[in-house]
């Protein structure tokens, strides 16, 4: 039978700490070359609509034979790029019947090719990039890091602030986002959640101040993080290229990033404008850091590099793209978990495999 | 609601006509850059299985605005390459629950990103491969051209004369494949299902000489047709890179390729030996063709080249890669239909949407 899970069951089933387990296993796999991860694909064109939105058809994919597994993460977006202030946002439109967005994570098995579950990529998604940044945190930062700063306060935030609290011993947060009532409410929230103040601030200077751990998770295609911001014994991490000033990145005493994958292939139609493809913003900010000369997690989790020698140093995790990868390590663990509670609609295999050779 | 289509459904909904017709549509938006190819990635792994064979796990994207649609194709392979004689074959092993293959069309709105349906890709992929050669014919062969030789009595080469029946009045058929029976059957087969009859002959000679269309459809990764047997006049078209030897390409006085794509874009484990992307054989083989100094089909549909001027010139189609916007033009329309003729099961769209932020 295949799975049809939705995002309720992969959150009751994928805690963050099993998440970092399966991840850290699965890195150091794709480092020792054991795995495969194939690189995010754009396809972008108009979406037909009468706004200007355009749309896009994200696809990447990942095997892990250990796990016996092979994961296609899809996107099926209806995108816009608004300018909030100074920056710019990528802001996907819950276009689909009923308000929805469509995000699909498709698990196979790599010793029958069978398709194993369908499940949406939301929940699992934040989790994962969580995750990810806190196998950074866990690596990089001072073994006594007690206090994060943290700049954003939307969807990915919250899993940014959990992974922390899961690789130290995390006592104080100070968060702050532009909009009062998020970051208000928010802090309310990871309070309860983390049991751990979380404290909402009106500057971004007063949210990173003295920080042993600064984390950047907002949905801006721009740098909000500053060369002037950096202290001594810091470790700073981002979820997405642009949010780090490149000229701070260079100032830091070690940087990993995610993968040495630089940036999406994008495929569109012809002379369109993709705003984050652009030159001056998103995929195109940052590119005066060679991506490929700098370590990665992986290679990081694997012990070919070091995270941090010295209590001074200034560490920096770039989540710089996401992988397919990480969806086939964490489906792994949903599908496996979800066979074991009964949670999920059971369809027949036969209605996704068939008969005749394809 | 989502569609979930069977290879019964896709058969009854997809003629030749109506495959021909879309694709030729679909051809001119990208030739016109209206319409988005994304290459088809190969991510290749040890299996975990007890014999030789290769996990695959292959992905391609289409988007076609004009039709409202993207779609991704999936393959999910268990894979062995035997050597039949002296060729090399591709196998995929129907490793899934009940003997079965895994592959699968995923068609989404590009107006709303929603999943509009689900279906197995088999007899699609057997359609639309004959329908781009069948393209290749209408705009290539002589506008007189009565007589096909093909090579390969497999699952791939019905569709090939279907098609090849649809762009020219075909009243005679010699066919070639090296096992007696299953030659035999196909010709049976064939004369039943086209009308037209078709001749089973014991050499590749027998078949092709004399033969206004020369037709290679079959699973070896290895060339099958060869200079000498050239002939004035003459049309060939082959489903696959390696079919026709490189010699024989470079004699032809027109020769059109489906896509400037070169080959898949191959991810593998480390170390991995993928037999058919090794440097003699399959995606190695004629190396020496300069695919992107071809004109393409969607290039010759939009008469940005002619197909051929003289009663005398050797043409010939390379169908050297299959699209993933093939199946999204396809798709489209077996969608339409299904929808029209109630065929298929309706599952929620929730099932594969979701209200979180992806």
């Amino acid at each position: 039978m295949t799975l049809i899970l939705s995002n309720d069951d992969v959150g009751k089933l994928l805690t963050m700490p099993d998440c970092m387990d399966c991840l850290e296993d699965a890195y150091r796999e794709l480092a020792h070359g054991r795995g495969i991860s194939r690189t995010r694909s754009d396809s972008v064109a108009p979406s037909g609509r009468d706004d200007e939105a355009l749309y896009s058809l994200k696809s990447m994919d990942g095997v892990i034979p250990k796990l016996g597994v092979g994961a296609v993460r899809i996107n099926s977006d209806i995108i816009t790029w608004p300018k909030i202030g100074n920056s710019m946002r990528r802001v996907k439109s819950p276009a689909a019947p009923g308000g929805r967005y469509t995000g699909l994570v498709l698990l196979f098995s790599s010793e029958t090719g069978e398709p194993l579950a369908i499940m949406p990529d939301g929940v699992m998604q934040r989790i994962r990039v969580g995750a990810a940044n806190g196998l950074g945190v866990k690596y990089m930062a001072r073994a006594d890091a007690k206090t994060v700063g943290i700049l954003g306060s939307g969807w990915q935030a919250g899993t940014q602030l959990a992974a922390a609290c899961v690789a130290r011993g995390i006592t104080a947060i100070r968060c702050h986002s532009p909009t009062r009532e998020n970051r208000e409410k928010f802090c309310a929230d990871m309070t309860a959640e983390l049991g751990v103040e979380c404290i909402p601030v009106d500057s971004p200077e007063a949210a990173i101040a003295g920080a042993d751990i600064v984390m950047c998770a907002t949905n801006t295609i721009d740098a909000v993080f500053f060369e002037q911001w950096l202290e001594p014994g810091a470790h700073l991490t981002s979820i997405k290229r642009p949010e780090i000033e490149e000229k701070a990145v260079a100032r830091c005493d070690r940087v990993v990033v995610h993968t040495h994958d630089d940036k999406p292939m994008l495929v569109a139609t012809r002379d369109l404008d993709v705003p984050e493809h652009g030159g001056e913003r998103g995929w195109g900010l940052a590119a005066g850091i060679d991506f490929a000369s700098l370590p990665t997690l992986p290679q990081l989790i694997a012990g070919e590099i070091v995270g941090r020698e010295r209590p001074d140093e200034i560490t920096c995790f770039l989540n710089n793209l996401g992988l397919g990868y990480q969806f086939a390590a964490a489906g792994a663990v949903v599908h496996r978990k979800a066979r074991e509670q009964g949670l999920g609609h059971d369809l027949p295999t036969d209605w996704f495999t068939e008969d005749v050779h394809p």
